[in-house]
C-alpha cells in the first residue's frame, strides 16, 4: 500500500531472461497493492557499446547528437520491460524522458535535471498502471535529448520518486545492501539496516560503488529515502535516509577501503606559506584531483608535503610535481603506489570524543603504521602500505562494530 | 543549385566507414551549392536484432513498445551521420520524427503518415544547415512513437520530399539504377533512364526488389520524382517521374522475372458460376493473396481452375485446395513449384495493339509454353517453366527492348 520507485540496472536487464525476471518481480510488487513506477537503465555493455561507435566518429566530445546515440540503450530497456509486462496482462506504459517530459539543462553528456513533470505518471497510476520510464535522459529548452552522465539512472529515479511524492525509491543492484565490512575481507561483518545521506555520501565517496554521489545529494536535499537491495533476492536491503537519534547513537556505522590511490611526497621544501599552494594549483589546473593532503615542519627550515592521488593520474600528477619541485629547489620526490587508504564512518564521531584515539591504538597494536589521515566531522581516513589493508578492516571493524545494535549479520533475511 | 532529399539506408550505413564515405557524399552535394536533406534507416542487420529481441518477449504483436525499441535503430544511425559531418566541420542539424514532428496514425509497427511539418527543416536550410532525418518513424496524436513498417525510411523520404517541395528524392541503394532487364542475364540490358510511377509500381510488384510499394504510390500521389541510384558511384540512376509523351511512345521499358510463385491447378471441376470465389474465398480468409488466375472451360461440362500463390503460401494454400475441391468433387488438384512468371511492362502497350501477339509469338518460337497469362493496360505476364526463364528474359528482350532510345548499355555513367 505504498507508492515505490523501483530503479534496476545493469546486470539486471542484461539479458531478455534477466528482464523478463524484473518484469515477474515488479508485478509482484504491483499485486501487493502498491503503486509502482519503474526506472531503468541500459541493458549492461549497451552504454558502452554506443559510446564506442561515437569515439571513432568524434572524439570525445560529440556534441548533442551524442545523447541521441547514447540515450538508445535506455529506450531499448524501457521498451522490453513494457512489453515484457504487457504479454504477462498487465497495463505497462513506458515513457521517455521527453515524453513526460524530464527536463534538464543543455550541458550535453553530463546534463542536470530541472524538474520531472508528474503529471502523467500520477494520472497513469490512478488508472492502475504500472509506469516504466528510462532513466538517464531528459529534453532541454531546444527540445534536444539529453544525457545525465554515467550512473545518471540513479538521480533520474531519485528525481522522480521526489516529484511524484514516493514513500521510497528502490535502488536494485548486485549487492545485498550496504555492509558494516567488506563481507569478503571480514567474516563478522553486518548488513546496514540504515544509514544516513551524509554517511552514505562518505561511503560512496570513499570507494563504496552503490550508489552515484550526484543521486545522493539530490536524495539528501529532497528528502527521498532510498533502498539498496539486490535484484537477485527478495531480502531487505539497506535504507538510506535523514539522520535519527537513534543513527546519532552509534559511534562507527562501518569500514570501508580504496586501493586506487597513490601518495606523492616532496620532501625538503622552504617550510613557509602557499609552497602547498603552488603544487595544488598545478595539479587542479591539470584538472588532476587530489585526496588526502599532510604537511610536516622538518628541520632546518625545510618542510615535507605529501598528498594522494588517483594512481590512473599518478605518472602526469609525479611529471607536474617533479617540474614545480624543481622550481622550489626540493631535495626529492618520492612517488608510491603501494598504499591504500582505510576509513571509519559514523554520525556518532560528531558527539563522541576519543574515537581517533582508539582508532590509531587499535592499528598501532597491530603495527600498522598511518602515513596520512584525513578527517571530517563524520569519519576518520588513514593511509597506510596496501599490503595491511584486510588486517586493518578488519581491526577496525573488531574495534568499533561488533556488536552493532543497528546491523544484522551478512546474509540474514532481514 | 537544388533542394535535394537523399536517403540512406542498409549496407551504405553498415559500418562506422561507410556512415563516414555517405558523410563525405553528403557534403560534395552541399558544397555543389545544394540544399541538401538526408533521410536515414538504421546499420544493416540492426532493425533485424532488435526485433528479434521483441519477437521473444510477445511474438509477432508487441503494441506501441515495438516501436519504440526498433525506432532506435535509426536514432543511432542518424546521431552518428550527423556526428561525422559535425566532426568535419559542417553544421549538421539531426531530427527524429517526433521532434520535426512528422504525424502519423496510430498503426503501431505499420503506421502511415499524416503530415511531415516541414517548418524546422526550411529555417534550418535557411541557415545553411544540413539536416538529417530518421526515417521509417514518426508520432501518433497521443505522443507515441511510431514506426512505418520495413522500408518505410523511402515512404519518409518521399514525404519529406514532398512537404518541402523538393527537386528531387534521391533513393541510393546497391543498384546503379534499373535495367531493362537483369544483367546477369541479359548482356543487352540498358539502364533505364526515366520510367513512370506505373510502370515502376508494376517493376516493384513484379519483384524487382529496388523501392517500396508505398513509397512508389505515395511518390506518384504527390508527384516526387525520384532517383534511385547507387551509394557506391556517382553514376546518374533512373529517375521515376510522372510520365509523358516520350515514355508513351516506348512500347516495352523493361523485362522482369519472378521465381517466388507456384502453381496449384484444380481439375475437372463443375463448370457452373462460383466454383472459383468459393477457392478464392478460402484462400482470402486464410490471408493467402493469389496472383494469377485461370479457368479454362473443359470437356464434359468440368472446367480447370489454375492459380499461382508465393512458394511459402504453397503448403497451406494446397490444404485449403483439396478442402474445397473434395466438396466439388474435383478430379484432382496438381501443385506445381517449377514455374516462373516473366511479364513485360511499358506505357506504350496502352495504345498499341500486337504486343501480346509478338510476345507469345516469340516465345513460342523458342518452344516456351505459356501456363497461364495475366494482363494490366501496361504489362503483360506469363507463367512459364521455371528452367526457361533466363532464355525468355533474352528473348524478349531481343523483341522488345533492343534499341531502346530510353536507356542506356549497362555500366555506362550517363
Amino acid at each position: 500500500m505504498a507508492l515505490v520507485v523501483q530503479k534496476y540496472g545493469g546486470s539486471s536487464v542484461a539479458t531478455i531472461e534477466n528482464i523478463q525476471k524484473i518484469a515477474e518481480r515488479i508485478i509482484r510488487t504491483y499485486n501487493s497493492g502498491n503503486d509502482v513506477v519503474v526506472v531503468v537503465s541500459a541493458m549492461s555493455g549497451e552504454t558502452n557499446r554506443l559510446i564506442a561507435m561515437t569515439r571513432e566518429l568524434c572524439g570525445p566530445s560529440c556534441g548533442r547528437d551524442y545523447d541521441l546515440v547514447v540515450s538508445t540503450g535506455e529506450q531499448v530497456s524501457l521498451g522490453l520491460l513494457a512489453m515484457s509486462m504487457t504479454a504477462l496482462g498487465y497495463n505497462a506504459r513506458s515513457y521517455l524522458g521527453w515524453q513526460l517530459p524530464i527536463t534538464t539543462d543543455s550541458n550535453h553528456a553530463n546534463a542536470g535535471i530541472n524538474k520531472v513533470n508528474p503529471g502523467k505518471i500520477l494520472a497513469d497510476l490512478k488508472k492502475g498502471a504500472i509506469v516504466v520510464i528510462a532513466g538517464f535522459q531528459g529534453i532541454d529548452a531546444k527540445g534536444t535529448i539529453t544525457t545525465l552522465g554515467r550512473g545518471g539512472a540513479d538521480t533520474s529515479a531519485v528525481a522522480i520518486a521526489d516529484a511524484i511524492k514516493a514513500d521510497v525509491c528502490e535502488i536494485y543492484t548486485d549487492y545485498e545492501g550496504l555492509y558494516s565490512a567488506d563481507p569478503a575481507i571480514c567474516k563478522e561483518a553486518r548488513k546496514i539496516r540504515r544509514i544516513s545521506y551524509d554517511e552514505m555520501l562518505e561511503f560512496a565517496s570513499l570507494g563504496s560503488q552503490v550508489l552515484q554521489t550526484r543521486s545522493l545529494e539530490l536524495a539528501k536535499r529532497c528528502n527521498v529515502a532510498i533502498h539498496v537491495r539486490s535484484s537477485f533476492s527478495e531480502h531487505t536491503g539497506t535504507l538510506v535516509t535523514k539522520e535519527d537519534e537513534e543513527m546519532e547513537g552509534i559511534l562507527v556505522t562501518g569500514i570501508v577501503y580504496d586501493k586506487s590511490e597513490a601518495k606523492i611526497a616532496v620532501i625538503g621544501v622552504p617550510d613557509k606559506p602557499g609552497i602547498a599552494a603552488q603544487i595544488l594549483t598545478a595539479l587542479s589546473d591539470a584538472a588532476i584531483p587530489v585526496d588526502m593532503i599532510v604537511q610536516n615542519a622538518g628541520q632546518g627550515g625545510l618542510a615535507d608535503i605529501t598528498f594522494s592521488v588517483k594512481k590512473s593520474d599518478l605518472p602526469q600528477a609525479a611529471v607536474i610535481t617533479n617540474q614545480i619541485a624543481g622550481n622550489l629547489q626540493a631535495k626529492e620526490v618520492v612517488s608510491d603506489e603501494n598504499i591504500s587508504k582505510v576509513s571509519i564512518v559514523g554520525l556518532g564521531m560528531r558527539s563522541h570524543t576519543g574515537v581517533a584515539a582508539k582508532m590509531f591504538s587499535a592499528l598501532a597494536f597491530n603495527n600498522i603504521n598511518i602515513q596520512m589521515i584525513s578527517t571530517s566531522d563524520i569519519k576518520i581516513a588513514v593511509a597506510i602500505e596496501e599490503k595491511y589493508t584486510e588486517l586493518a578492516v578488519r581491526v577496525l571493524h573488531e574495534a568499533f562494530c561488533v556488536p552493532n545494535p543497528a546491523a544484522v549479520p551478512a546474509g540474514s533475511t532481514h
